[in-house]
């Protein structure tokens, strides 16, 4: 098989650019990650694109992948839109790494670009509500805050997790993200703040969810004959995973666990040949502060039902055994459903080579990022090690 | 590399079904699919799946693909949904082609399927038009006919093509298809009725035009080890092309070739190491008669500018040199976007295997198919060969 690397990763500001179109937030992250690349990569040597977006705004509906790569100058390029509701963006990525290993690119560009402030609240609560199952929840009135209450509060029953536990994810994410330069809501809070926010949907209140944002990521990958010619501190795709569950939460044994995040990660376990206690840093999927908690147990990081404990005992802190979302997460970074993904890569490319700035934590080898669709109907998880194999 | 096999493939009948939901539409081409394997092929076998939908309808949006996966009992089973408006099947087939060919997969579902027709009128033209070009073509007026009377215009101007030569298409096309029992218009019509239909976009009539079908189809493939547990009557896929060009019409150099095709063809004929001369029989996109004639050229079936006298030499009916669109292709085996990619699958695997029943030709060893998304924003083709490699 052959090994694959991202050469190059960048992302636009996240937030919200009533002056912005998809195509030039785009355009921002694509020669951001161009720029980011050591040696000299001229764009016409991808082979190959693909582009997560969820795109169920006004604009370009179908070909809608094409629609912005040819704005980059590749419209010689082959590019495939993929959508898997919020985890678009990882599912681009696995696109563009199955490509390169099975030959068929040696340079291939996954990336994703989101619009979704240009609409009002009730557009927006549509927006998000599309990710759920239509028939039997979205018809029926649920909202995706009101299907990740319904996890938060089976939690809480089950394994005793407390009001104060759910708020440590959004303090920790908040002071993660006030360092990063292209988070939408770049501002600490207080555990006294986040316990007291408006109530969205019971128990979660407003800190505990993430922001609606405009953005876009990109990533550039190579096959490792390119890669040594551009670099010489590579970071290595080792294990990709992704699976599916059911969409409607309603239809799982468990509203505290998320089967496809735990058969994802044991693909991308397996592929990359670690485990959990291997992975010194991740990017997970914290669109609400519950989901940051069940991946903690779904991915192996603590036991089942440990996980309010675990953020409480400060492990996914910055100096904790195991950082959790130093880019913001979600939560304070912001989430254009199909940027966030490859967002996640630019985190994890950048804590790898010691290029991230004020949140760079020392010493990381190996990071993981995990991109949920829906409440759980589709993950992608990867493994990243800094470093020729 | 790894060697690509289809071993089953099946779809449902094309047409208007407002009984069907896209679920039960998908699946009944899955059950066929994966009843038309000659072995035992469990279902849980799949180990990825790839589903093409432009589903702008009022249905699932997000996660569109793993919500028809699951209804088919594939809930645990990765699903990525792939859109690149009318190729979404095409470039389903390819993802699935590079999982097995990168060793993500060692059996990978590729499928497609959509509902229109529970739309009006009006709706049905925006459906359409979403895969034409957004702020320049669609905002501005262009219908998606209209787009497509533009390259038949040009086509007459430059190349002498004539009226009887655009109806010649759908005449053959017609005839094909009133011998496919999964046919939405199975039907015959004569040279007169083709030239004198109701006029649509000028010089488009009534009969140059494809319909607007609900439909759905899926493919099975797998690693040369896996199939050769199933079958002795194997079909493999020997040659995989896509390619992007401009989304909008009028922004390409000329109005009478598609970029995207010739450099999808030239990918896919050397993946192959094969040329057109070597190619047997062809499913081709026919949108509109001028598509098919311009695909003739653009595929290198003839030289550029012979087409019309091409599809009048006969060369390409059941008994011609080169049969093409042997289904009865969109004019009149139907057009449901996200499954017409892999619906030309469907045919190939069932000529290659003399299973084609009434319109089976003899002899067939190699067989083409070309989709293609919008007016050419994206186009696929894929080259198949009988037997063992």
């Amino acid at each position: 098989m052959r090994e694959v690397y991202v050469v190059g990763a960048g992302q636009s500001d996240f937030g919200a650019f009533p002056d912005e179109s998809y195509r030039s937030l785009f355009a921002t992250a694509f020669e951001a990650a161009l720029d980011s690349v050591d040696g000299e990569l001229d764009r016409t040597a991808i082979d190959e694109a693909f582009i997560g977006t969820l795109g169920v705004g006004g604009r370009q509906l179908g070909l809608s992948g094409p629609s912005v790569t040819e704005y980059v100058g590749l419209h010689g390029t082959s590019c495939t839109r993929v959508e898997n509701a919020c985890a678009a963006g990882g599912a681009a990525l696995r696109q563009a790494v199955g490509s390169i290993r099975a030959g068929m690119a040696d340079v291939a560009l996954a990336g994703g670009v989101e619009i979704m402030t240009d609409m009002s609240g009730d557009r927006t609560r549509y927006w998000l509500g599309v990710s759920g199952e239509t028939e039997w929840e979205r018809m029926a009135g649920t909202t995706f805050a009101g299907v990740y209450a319904q996890m938060a509060d089976a939690h809480m029953a089950e394994h005793g997790t407390t009001r104060e536990q759910l708020s440590r994810v959004a303090v920790k994410n908040h002071a993660n993200g006030a360092k990063n330069p292209h988070a939408h809501l770049r501002f600490e809070c207080s555990l006294d703040d986040a316990v007291n926010g408006t109530a969205v949907a019971a128990p979660l209140n407003l800190y505990d969810c993430c922001p609606t944002s405009d953005g876009a990521s990109a990533v550039l990958l190579a096959s490792r004959a390119v890669a040594e010619g551009l670099t010489d501190d590579p970071v290595q795709v080792t294990g990709s995973g992704q699976a599916s569950g059911r969409v409607g939460l309603f239809q799982r044994p468990s509203l505290t666990s998320v089967p496809a995040t735990k058969a994802a990660a044991r693909q991308a376990y397996d592929d990359a040949g670690v485990g959990p206690a291997d992975i010194d840093f991740a990017e997970v999927h914290d669109c609400f502060s519950i989901a940051e908690l069940i991946a903690y147990e779904d991915l192996g990081f603590c036991e089942t039902g440990e996980a309010g404990a675990y953020v409480e005992s400060g492990a996914t802190d910055p100096d904790g055994e195991r950082p959790v979302n130093l880019s913001g997460g979600l939560k304070s970074k912001g989430h254009p459903i199909g940027a966030t993904g490859t967002g996640q890569t630019v985190e994890v490319f950048k804590q790898l080579r010691g290029e991230a700035g004020d949140r760079q934590v020392a010493g990381l080898e190996r990071g993981l990022t995990h991109n949920v669709g829906g409440s759980g109907g589709a993950v992608a998880v990867h493994v990243y090690e800094g470093g020729w194999a």
